[in-house]
């Protein structure tokens, strides 16, 4: 049967759209629903279908290879496998179609249709989405633990770049360096999303690594989103290789000030359009004040102009007001639990000014 | 117009199943397409909605976020851009219904129903994935540069873990080496798959890193599978931290034998089924022998049992014969371009027994 509390909210959401079950075929939404994340290394191959779930009043069936079969099982779910790697006949999209077919028979589905591949489509479904992204917005008791997990692991990121930022370095050995401990606080071989960029870059307020060597008088910005067992840490720090000029010292007060006003927003009640206009009061950035975390690394709420949401407790949210000014950008960034008391800080990585 | 052979080819393939474009969903297929193919790094945001491209006659459309309308036009395509990135409402899934709904209203449309989301498919479709599957055995003369291109970065990425392969280093250690040097040869951040293991785990024939340290009569199992400009490179190497005992030594004799041998029979006309039987006579691996290499990590020609397939010009072929004894695994990789001639040899990485 529905054993969580998610699991129980999404099918009283399929029940009111006239469907009696959840066919999930977003990685991200079939991790919420069953605790289920692949390993990025299986990515590409063309032995492996995505992972697809049904969810019902039994319980949710996870359809996935029998190469993750004992991974998958560990969810406690049902599960119904094909083949995966062969040396044999790839089969892959009919024994999906085939699986797939059995369990929604008969069935009144709701899924996913900007995920779920047409191949895979019952004749009639209805598009259950938009509900299921918000009913993530406000976390189990166990997701805020994977969620604590996965900001620990970008702690550990946000160390290690700053161990490695001396002057001389490139961005890329930084964030190799960030990277490498990531993994090893995992210990796994994760997704990693974000920003490394130094010097000028920093303006442009992020982008990928490259072969930019630092310089003692550079800001290096390093924005770090690993996804670890399905959800996602987030964290951004700027700070000096080695000086810090009179400029830059008056923006970071600027931008520390605006960082600790919004995080005291964070609390049960308080408008995500409110944190949002207070953020922008204080500093003016291009890009939005702060996010929901999960299962995807930007979810609800947002915390972005014109936003309806009231924060509850339960809610994940990162914020990272920026300021970018000519020739450097600052970035700070922390995740926050709504409490019934507050907001609880989560991240714990450093922000100071210089490395 | 349709510009590049492979282009033409499809077409043909797309008419005889009656279909006048081809509606591509597949990340791999959007890129042997077009050449376009998307960072990595803007995996898994909701910003970002799956690239598709439209090919008919007139030549191919990529629908993509106008945050990389810039890259994407590089590729010479005609473009439809959405918005991406916003502080605004998301609305990718309904901007992406819209355009891919004008361009193929109409149609006669062939596409890939196991890719295709649900909510993009025409209400009339042809399957025509397995016909594009196989028509990307052949390369043209521009996907052999990239091929080469990626090929080079795995050779960094083989260096590099060799050089960083120390008694002492964990398998992290080497893994973030190797891949950090892929990125600084690559100039970009790459999605890597593949396998890094050592000691007795080597015997398991493959896996991630883990936090295991190398010991100095441990080997190492490097097979690394990095995606450079939406081609993937593959190689795989096996060295002796410091010493090799005399079993290691026989066995290393026999897969080096094998790999030339399996390396040598790839040629033109040469079937891919006794090019498997080859390996399989002098060896004992529970894996594929070998395959194709391109806009997937793995895919037709493979070199496996029952293959039907005949080598040809333009083919790129990854060999990997292996031997899994116990306590220890040798597995050595090598990717082969069939020519008019023969084979031309594409990796350069070092296969020596010793770091």
């Amino acid at each position: 049967m529905a054993t969580t509390d998610r699991q129980r909210r999404a099918l009283e959401l399929a029940e009111a759209a006239g469907a009696d079950c959840i066919l999930a075929a977003a990685p991200h939404t079939v991790t919420w629903l069953t605790g289920y994340a692949r390993s990025p290394m299986m990515a590409d191959f063309p032995f492996f279908g995505p992972v697809v779930a049904l969810l019902d009043g039994d319980g949710a069936t996870l359809v996935v290879t029998e190469d993750e079969a004992e991974d998958a099982a560990a969810c406690g779910c049902e599960l119904v496998t094909y083949e995966g790697f062969t040396i044999g006949d790839i089969a892959v999209g009919a024994e999906l179609r085939r699986a797939v077919q059995t369990m929604v028979a008969g069935r009144a589905v709701a899924t996913e249709t900007d995920s779920l591949p047409a191949a895979l489509a019952p004749e009639r479904c209805v598009d259950l989405a938009p509900e299921l992204l918000r009913a993530r917005a406000v976390k189990d008791d166990d997701e805020i633990e994977r969620l604590r997990a996965a900001i620990a692991v970008t702690d550990a990121g946000q160390g290690a770049a700053r161990e490695a930022a001396l002057a001389g370095a490139t961005e890329f050995d930084v964030y190799a360096a960030a990277v490498r401990a990531m993994q090893v606080a995992a210990d796994d071989v994760i997704d990693v999303r974000g920003d490394l960029v130094s010097g000028p870059r920093t303006a442009e307020i992020g982008g990928p690594p490259g072969p930019r060597a630092l310089e003692p008088a550079d800001l290096v910005l390093a924005d770090l989103v690993p996804r670890v067992g399905g959800y996602w840490g987030d964290s951004c720090a700027t700070f000096a290789v080695e000086q810090l000029d009179r400029d830059a010292e008056t923006a970071f007060e600027r931008v520390e000030s605006a960082l600790a006003a919004v995080v005291e927003a964070i609390r049960p009640g308080a408008r995500a359009a409110d944190i949002d206009r207070l953020g922008r009061e204080l500093l003016d950035y291009p890009h939005h004040t702060g996010h929901g975390l999960g299962v995807q690394p930007h979810e609800e709420p947002r915390v972005v102009p014109g936003s309806a949401w009231v924060l509850e407790p339960g809610m994940v949210i990162a914020v990272e007001p920026g300021l970018y000014a000519d020739g450097f950008g600052i970035r700070l960034e922390q995740v926050v639990l709504v409490t019934e008391e507050g907001g609880e800080l989560l991240s714990g990585h450093s922000l100071g000014r210089r490395r």
